[in-house]
């Protein structure tokens, strides 16, 4: 291969590469919006292909599997929330206010949210490929919450006889179950409204200004 | 037709319907664990008719189609929970406790649960055939609950500030958040100490007692 040749071809392949990042994007995104229409089990690869107007094979070359597109968009929501909590870990009521900052956000996404249930849902199915993922963030999410309860008790600001692990458990137990009535009624009910009356409650029962 | 043989074949048919009941609950019980294994959308109603002992053409005698089974089921649970709140609605205190009750009965029927709440997320994708019900279920608890803390406030036991309508939501919120906890890990989630302790903090707070 002539030299001009070669680096014709790599400078091709750069500059392509920026547009293949796009195209993935693109899939991922159309991806999300088909398992939040029908479901990751019931989402058909075929659909998700035209719908970005690339053949089945065109899209089996970006993604060679159903559950390699669920993992890459596992992978970015890890990404997108990895310092979800960090951001607001350093107290207690900037953790809980900085919920429902999370939650205003995600008022302004409802497919992406409702994605996320359903698969959240789904996972608890025997099998599915996305059960250790969500069991694994769940985890993380609950130790990185009860950590900052236990910095509070250690600092005297809440009572010590606050059960950290549980108060953690309770507070995703709450975001989930506030955001599953909002998906299904997104104009009659208000999560964010929900989630700082709840937020404001607990606050005051734990000695914290709001 | 002779009249003895007619009696006869009355006879029968009489005492074979106990049995066409047991059987159809039979089916219900397969249709339910298989709902909850691979959720409503996956579930193949070859297995369940398989599960049964019966041929498909068999099963589709009882329930003619997949659609007739989920709302057999939902039907049967709506008479099994009718009066969930009823029991209890007297006030508020009995209300709440009572739902620490239900939790604990749940607690015992893991497959039953996972059924629902996988029912539940699938149900918020478009055009599922479990939508109004799980549309009206929520609107009914709701509003059910919403009167017990009505009466609480009208009585004066319960400040009048209180949002009925929102801290109905809220209960039913962290009930299915925390469902969804345990289903997920049955073994390390306590989902009736997690309610229990949630409950007592709202009564102290409402300035109820325990």
């Amino acid at each position: 291969m002539a030299e001009e040749e070669k680096t014709d071809r790599i400078e091709k392949r750069r500059r392509q590469s920026p547009k293949g990042e796009e195209r993935r994007a693109e899939i991922l995104a159309a991806a999300l919006r088909r398992f939040a229409e029908d479901g990751y089990q019931n989402a058909a690869i075929g659909d998700i292909a035209r719908d970005v107007g690339l053949s089945l094979p065109g899209l089996l070359h970006h993604f060679p599997t159903k559950v390699d597109l669920l993992l890459a968009i596992l992978a970015k929501q890890d990404i997108d929330s990895a310092d979800f909590i960090g951001h607001f870990r350093s107290d207690l009521r900037s953790l809980l206010k900085g919920m429902v900052d999370i939650f205003r956000r995600n008022a302004g996404m409802i497919e992406v949210v409702r994605a996320f249930a359903i698969l959240n849902a789904e996972s608890l199915m025997k099998d599915h490929p996305a059960k250790t993922w969500f069991l694994n963030r769940t985890a993380r999410m609950q130790n990185d919450i009860a950590v900052t309860f236990e910095r509070a008790i250690a600092e005297g600001s809440i009572d010590g006889g606050v059960d950290a692990m549980a108060m953690a458990a309770e507070l995703i137990a709450m975001m989930d179950g506030l955001q599953m009535l909002w998906l299904r009624q997104p104009d009659r009910f208000d999560m964010v409204g929900g989630l700082e009356a709840y937020v404001n409650r607990l606050l005051t029962s734990l000695g914290l200004e709001h």
